[in-house]
């Protein structure tokens, strides 16, 4: 790789802002600079792109130098690349409404249905597909790039592309576990009295699979964190009535009940979290939802954000507003410059298990620590997770695992036997299971083109 | 082994009836003979035994000789032992009545309640903690005898003498899938034309943990079975209603749907079967439990049946009535005598995994084929299960490996974990586990001896 | 499979005196009956078995009818097949000649030479290639065949069938194990008085590679061989002079030693135990071999005894000689009944080991018991080996495993790192290994058609 | 811990030098200080080595602070200990000479006779016990303590650690590897004409035993070095007469054809990676060793050499000479410091396997790369060797379980079976081995004494 002649193919980006995000970063770093091949399905939304990054350059505002091109065609946007970002939308809205709120009718609510439960499922049937194509292109027109996903289901997107094509050096980039991080961050200052201390601080082993991380280990300037945590939870989440909101500006409930009962800290959202585990727990109403103290996101409310990202991109096309070129607070850039021989650095990431842990088998993509330095990613073999909490992430782990299997296959009733078993679907009766499962199915249905069509209902089942 | 001087320990038997069965059977053998040692915690029911083992050898019907005798120390009934078999209740049916109808009050039922769920949950926090005082004692005084488990929950008394006493030689006896083997006869007969198809010959593969057992293959006659069960399913279950009592004699529905739906032959009765997955399943409420054909077994009803156990017992000790020997159908004796040094056998057994299958830890005991031969018993590598059959049954697996590490350890709120974690609790909110939870351990505290009073309640849990 | 309409297939036979012991068993069996079709590249050889076979039928000795009929085209000759007999030699004479005495030059002697060493590994060169095509050939014309492999080297022929069709229904059979049980018999009946002690009687747990099998338990009548067998050797291999030939009528020093050291019973020839340990502990020279007791076979011997065999076989084909019908003593008839469906069986058997054993990779074939029965093989799980003698085995399987790799990947130069890693060439320095190895793929070349020139010679080495 | 007050207790010492330089990297360090306590069976000559120094500290030249204490008790001198250093002469020089030169009459050579081999064998049979004793004390002592083991054979030394306390901290420190590193950065200079190359610029995956360790890749300023190495060897080694000394100024030539032959580059001093192999590719005869450009180590330039050190540790202790002050070059000070909280660190270490690799079992201590951070150490998963490398090392690393577990056990009949299964062993016959294995058990004797009188020989064998 020549430093001021990397090839980067960024597949994606409709969602605007993130786009933005990244070609921020890379102006900015300093170090690397070359060229940006767009590519979208959605090809004016590339193009929109393509102009907000020519802006950016124009701006004399980077260190670096990147030109940026739409590519419509795939094979040709990733020929040669040294670098290949995914972060794609599977579907539009429409499918992502249904993932998400059509459970709703079987008394089963999602926090954000994108990664498991029904939702994931099916998200997960769509997205599947499209990664086996890319892993095919990548194999075809750059075997030896960094394949670095960032779309969800995450775990099953980045084991697509290692199912397919076994060689690739693709990992999942997640910035779920930083949020813990700045957590405990403010735990520490507030239980010893530390000042000013930053998310780095705070170094942690990390073992799961995405948006169901636990570190097994926590410290911060040489101190453990978790009889510190254990206090802090005591003295905040267990003083008084824990759903008063007033006893913390901010609510982390559900990881602070996990770490009560399982004794490792669960490091993602609360709505990531709470999706892990049988919907009884944390999501068995609206009203526990708030007692709990995070929120379901509704899929309008991200169809109102889009429109504002998109009017807020148009605003920049068209020249009306300023291109600001701050960087972005993502890991990604800074992975990519160790791989580049810059400054080795250890994050978490996501890639293949392949003998790392026990709980999981070879295939199923887990998220641990790993070093990244010149031209190469090793991981860490991290503290093992406590049994009881390997109870609950071998589980999910081998759904998963089952999952792809299955949509692999295009093998419709053992992908039903899945969702069966997801924990967000426990409370269904099979014969809701069956009704919920073919109606989700038939609002994704454009989308199963590889599936043999009499299949696309569940053949063997019950009688019903 | 002198054959005509055996020595057998019989631990329990107050509930009798098996008692008397274990006694014909030997009774019968016209192989080995020697002398059974009676030893049980209700000392006259012990008796009881000894005066009928002898009726029966004075009866003329036998083709052995054996002399019984009570034994009240457990080392002394041990001590040099050949064979050591293990038949307790473990509790009252007071705690009995706990476990399975608590759980009624948060909307659980279970159709037996002594293997996994709630009520196997804390039967199994009760019978670990004596298997444990067996595997030492047994150590101790008959470290080369053969121990044979008939007591539920099966996979973990019998595991709980491994790991007490690794070099232990036992295995656990059901006769559950002989059922299934039954029903395949009368399926082939129906379906190929057979006729007097006989149980053993139903050839099959036997791999699953005790009560939640598969057939990973099934032949008759050198017929494959799946495909004829499937077109009996279809002719039966799925034709017209149902729910129809008429279209069978015999129901067995759920394993029918679960044959349907996993594409491997669940063999166990469907009241054990039922209990493996998420209540809503076939456990809903106990209209469903009647929709699916099978029934929730009472307590009361076990008292009312003990009763009459015991009233029998007693006309057969007073001389009201006469004993009766016959064979009892079970397949201990042949299994004994295989032992022996007579005809080798192949059996499902319940063994220590130690590297069978890697859906469970080496510590789970899984039930599968054997061979049984002079001196030794000989595992077979089964047919694997299908992977939609494994998701189900490695959770299962784990559960138990969890569960017996965590009342090993005495660690109560690791116990909670997967007590929250058993498929039949999946309905449980967090709130509604713990109190019931905490309910259930108050009922059997006087079984509690061994854990430490400050952790009788859960303690790290959720601020509730 | 119809039972009087069997269809066998006969791969080879050439060698005469295997297929008429075959024809005899088939003709003699009374249960199964039907086709046999005969396939060898020495068409002449085939056709005087078709002839031989048709004496055999018309001599009214046997209980069942059978065709025999020559086929010249493998795939017809696969057609529909249901039992695939493979029993070929690879290559000639000539190239066994230099595999057993090429070495001779550096010191390396070997008993056999067919199946490792420096003469097991050339004649897995040319025989894994010949296997690849019977793989290929099987799944095309009979996927669902029984495929029994009788040519050596045994474990790699039988894995190269695994590797290229995984779906393949092949075991390997090989007596050898027998004639250690007909020991066994023999010494118990000298040590334990016991009388007519038949070889079935010895009851073994038998575990290993082809030729390097251990019984890790052992009982005749129930009593555990193992100290027996130690005061056997002690009276017999220990007084006085070990090398005085008149102490036993048959000696047995290798296996005896080998039991004394190791603690379990190696259960193979002598000849063949001999070559999987270094050279120099009963190979160092032929008077070393003396020494112990066994013999050095000459590929001459094997050149005049083959055509003894030719000429017996012209004579019969001549009608100058009646044929014979007798039984084989085989074991391979009773385990095809089996698998149609008569008695069941237990058997030795070189099988996939997919995770059977630890100490061996999944794709190495194994040597160890199991049941036959209607339509399937299902291997026991044997007592294990214990830790000194899975030091030497291991080490077996894991050539094995590297050379199948180095072959089937047609590397010169892996094959060559195998080659000087066998105990059997642990004498030679990396000269004389190189100049062996290479002249040795001289001798063979003409077999080595698949493998690209300029690769047949070592290159990675040494800078000699 | 408080980083002025430190506590290191080192075990040993008496070889003088070593522990100089250790209370030079003390002193040189500027972060941390504290106490030193020195444990000597060899009082005296812990003497010395406090009065060093005490004059270290006094000289000014220090940057940290320590104070040095000669403790005669282990288990005073381990009390609340933060960091063990152990480096200790398990016999003495008598020993070594047996264990070095005994085997030299049956014409096998060792170039340093302590890792494996007859010598290392015997070494280890001697080192084990101590370190159980070591074991047991660090428990009861210093359970939380860094033991960082220096003594060889080092994986066996940290192995019995583990065995013994699974709980220990513990890793053994080797820099064999950097040898290696420096010489890839003299070829990266000849061949790529990069200048000034560091040996930290030579990044690499290690994995392997120690001293047997290898390099699966290894990249030097962003190239790949292994097609560099290939050329230049090449050039080097293969041109002209591979033993004209004159062609390179550092000959590495066991290395050179290790990595031509095996395609990754074996990463440990010549002397050392030739004893891991047959005895006839490196070691058959002085002759050879010298064509191999390496050197045989013999015991008596030990002895001279520790004349020497022993006379300049008089001579500074008396103040005939001055104490000089420079950093050792040695690694460990950057370790303790990472350890500590400063600079984190990747560096190569000996650790207990766990799961890391399955070429090994968990028991082994393998060499890796490991990250050093605040309190912790994390192994990396490395590149995996090729499977020709793993034909090698698994070898070894299996020759190191069953020795740990015969010496454990005191099993001097399994210790005989691992000794003839060494690579270095492969020529004995087994006449040779009994005789030598019982003469060098002999020698050795007194440092035996827990093992039963009764197996100082082998009892178990052939009948010589």
């Amino acid at each position: 790789m020549e430093l001021d002649n990397i090839k980067i193919t960024y597949i994606g980006g409709g969602s605007r802002a993130w786009a933005r995000k990244m070609m921020c970063d890379l102006a900015l770093n300093g170090v690397i600079g070359g060229e940006v091949r767009l590519y979208d399905i959605d090809v004016p939304a590339a193009q929109d792109n393509q102009v907000i990054g020519e802006l950016i350059e124009s701006s004399g505002k980077g260190r670096s130098h990147w030109k940026y091109k739409v590519v419509s065609d795939l094979g040709a946007a990733l020929d040669g690349a040294d670098f290949v970002l995914c972060s794609i939308l599977p579907g539009t809205f429409d499918e992502m409404a249904s993932d998400v709120h059509e459970p709703n009718g079987y008394g089963l609510y999602q926090s954000v249905g994108d990664t498991v439960g029904p939702g994931g499922i099916l998200r997960a049937m769509r997205t599947v597909p499209i990664y086996e194509g890319f892993a095919a292109q990548i194999k075809a027109h750059c075997p030896n790039a960094f394949v670095i996903n960032f779309t969800n289901p995450m775990s099953l997107c980045t084991a697509t592309l290692y199912d397919v094509f076994p060689q690739v050096k693709a990992f999942g980039c997640c910035h779920e576990v930083f949020g813990t991080q700045e957590f405990l961050a403010r735990v520490a200052e507030e239980m010893l009295g530390f000042t000013n201390v930053e998310r780095h601080e705070i170094k942690v082993d990390v073992l799961g699979v995405n948006h169901f991380t636990w570190f097994t280990s926590a410290e911060c300037r040489g101190v453990d964190l978790f009889p510190v945590y254990r206090e802090y939870i005591r003295k905040h989440m267990w003083k008084g009535n824990r759903t008063d909101g007033d006893v913390m500006s901010s609510k982390e409930y559900v990881k602070m009940d996990l770490f009560m009962r399982y004794g490792q800290i669960a490091a993602a959202g609360d709505r990531h979290l709470a999706e892990f585990v049988n919907n009884a727990w944390y999501l068995d109403s609206p009203e526990l939802v708030e007692e709990w103290g995070f929120v379901l996101t509704d899929v309008d409310w991200r169809r109102r954000d889009r429109a504002e990202k998109v009017k807020k991109t148009r605003a920049l096309v068209n020249g009306e507003e300023q291109v600001e070129v701050n960087p972005s607070g993502e890991e990604f850039m800074s992975l990519i410059l160790a791989l580049c021989g810059k400054k080795d650095c250890v994050s978490n990431v996501n890639l293949l298990n392949s003998g790392l842990v026990a709980w999981a088998s070879d295939a199923n993509v887990i998220e641990t620590n790993a070093v990244f330095e010149y031209g190469k990613i090793t991981p860490l073999k991290c503290r093992p997770l406590n049994k009881d909490v390997e109870l609950l992430v071998s589980r999910v782990a081998r759904q998963q695992d089952n999952l792809l299997r299955g949509i692999r296959a295009r093998d419709m009733n053992s992908v039903f036997d899945t969702f069966m078993a997801e924990p967000l679907c426990s409370k269904l009766t099979l014969k809701e299971g069956k009704a919920l499962f073919e109606k989700m199915v038939k609002n994704t249905e454009k989308y199963l083109d590889g599936w043999p069509v009499e299949i696309r209902k569940v053949t063997n089942c019950m009688g019903y």
